[in-house]
């Protein structure tokens, strides 16, 4: 019943409209950023917690985007880091703030995770995710759910309430559904939109893009780190298709004598390289967060693919980088730094 | 259609009952070894190919198994080298060997991977597996298959027929089934001892042990790495859980410039590890197969695990280790080396 009461929480942290509370130490607000302000954090400083989230690094043109759409994907970037945020600004866990900034955006059908997902060729969602707690490196996983209306949640049940780490297909549904987590019909996850793109492709009047992923990575005042990563896959993917969002070390990874990533591309080639596992590899071996994804995102490229990841290092640095045209990303930590992005810098 | 072929051809070399062409040159026969002897190659001569291969590590104690059982296992193991060794003898590629050899496995009750895996609870076999090819990273992966006879040869149909690394459940069958590879009922799978075996787990006389999983590494005369790993998991494991097969980086992994590892052990650790991806790095920094492999074991030890793998270096170095009670393994190489094995030396 934990995880309900856990949901219901954040459900609750995530509606709020306050503003939020400034918790940061005064001597530590010299780059204070109003919302959507770049800000540049004083160098070598370590935040109490940080906390960054991505909503997918897809094939868009530099704007290509509707203002419309644009607006939607940052409010709800936006709404996904005030509730991680809200976690640990009351010294909560970051194995609490992603999965609460991760079911934000599973509910927000501006992205390619839970509501909202891409359809595969045959008209529905198939959805995958991972959760990893950097304390003892302790990861859940689920891939292929079709009912299950936050699957981030019901990753982290098969993490604290199976002896396994992941599920697929049916069993994982009934699993979540036998613990009481929130089901939905199959409609419920499709939009207009995603049938339309599907539609697109299907007429080959497109290609089939990768629309990306969502993501969030989080370090709390104890120094503890977690990752999460919740997609829909590809668009028009085969069904029984798995990508690397629920493939612990490649979709995501998070040890606390490392770093914590969530990464966000084609993920075949995140499957390939384990990406997540590699950047967190490099980061031990001394490279900084910015070092090692760049490094590993080379790697990606050199096989052909494309994508981006968020990372924060045990040391408190952080990166948020990608190849490809763009990447939703957002970025807020104790100091009050606090912005979203979608194109490079 | 492609597979269909090899996979006809590799079941004749599998049935294959004459002595294998010895085709080592003679100046590095030295240690030329007769069936079961332990020979000691030459060191720092790297053979002009080699092909590892395990059978699980399991939950043995010393002397624990019957001599008739171990007996059934060593020739299983045998035939498995020499199906793969036939093919890099001919001066075939890895990935075919690595094929090869796990489909002899597979079909062999004697092991936990195709006829005569493990059952879940619910009385199934839900088989997984994945195949990676050195060259270029390519990888693929199934999990949850029912009714294929011989998943290995699914991972290598998703890498080579698909536009993606992996599918699991229904689809994966069907995807199968499509391609024209061997369809079996579920009956097939499921052997007298192994429902035996569930029936004493569910009557809580024994625990469920994890009996591993079988798998190939090879190198070929052109120096190509190649890994491929299949198994029904655990005993007694809940339907629909995924464990570390078919995971790329953690069941298996190969590339040319480290090296190809095939692992086997309580898979959850080696996802939370990302084992074999982590032995690969570690060569590609210059350590040695059996350093690299070692120091990942005690990664897997370190959280609470145990299990074992087969690995071979780009420089042709091999370990063949484990920290559980044995580990059904087997080495042949272009040298004449050919041994089979179960308990520490």
């Amino acid at each position: 019943m934990r995880l309900l009461v856990v949901g219901a929480a954040l459900g609750l942290a995530a509606c709020a409209s306050e503003p939020p509370v400034r918790e940061a130490p005064v001597e530590a607000r010299s780059a204070q950023a109003r919302e959507g302000e770049t800000s540049t954090p004083a160098p070598l400083e370590k935040p109490e917690w940080t906390l960054l989230v991505h909503g997918g690094a897809g094939a868009l043109s530099s704007g290509s985007l509707s203002a419309e759409r644009e607006a939607a994907a940052m409010a709800g970037l936006d709404a996904a880091m005030e509730a991680g945020a809200a976690v640990l600004r009351e010294g909560g866990l970051a194995l609490d703030a992603v999965e609460a900034a991760v079911r934000v955006l599973e509910d927000d059908e501006s992205f390619n995770a839970g509501r909202g997902a891409v359809l595969t060729l045959a008209g529905k969602a198939e959805l995958d995710a991972m959760i990893m707690d950097g304390r003892d490196r302790n990861a859940g996983a689920v891939a292929q759910l079709r009912f299950t209306k936050n699957p981030i949640s019901a990753a982290r049940l098969v993490m604290e309430q199976t002896p396994h780490v992941m599920f697929a297909g049916i069993h994982a549904d009934a699993l979540a559904a036998h613990s009481g987590l929130d089901m939905r019909e199959e409609d419920y996850f499709v939009t207009e939109q995603r049938l339309d793109s599907l539609q697109r492709v299907l007429d080959q009047l497109e290609e089939a893009k990768n629309t990306g992923t969502v993501g969030a990575v989080a370090m709390d005042r104890e120094g503890n780190l977690a990752a999460a990563t919740s997609t829909g896959g590809m668009m028009a993917k085969m069904p029984g298709r798995v990508g690397d969002a629920p493939i612990v070390g490649a979709g995501g990874y998070a040890d606390n004598a490392s770093c914590a990533v969530s990464s966000t591309g084609h993920g075949e080639y995140y499957i390939r390289t384990s990406f997540a596992r590699m950047v967190c590899a490099r980061v031990a071996e001394g490279m900084s967060a910015e070092a090692a994804t760049q490094a590993t995102l080379k790697e990606i490229a050199d096989l052909g693919g494309d994508g981006g990841a968020i990372v924060i290092s045990h040391d408190g640095s952080v990166s948020l980088a990608f190849n490809s045209a763009g990447m939703y990303r957002g970025q807020i930590d104790a100091r009050g730094v606090k912005e979203t992005k979608v194109y490079p810098d």
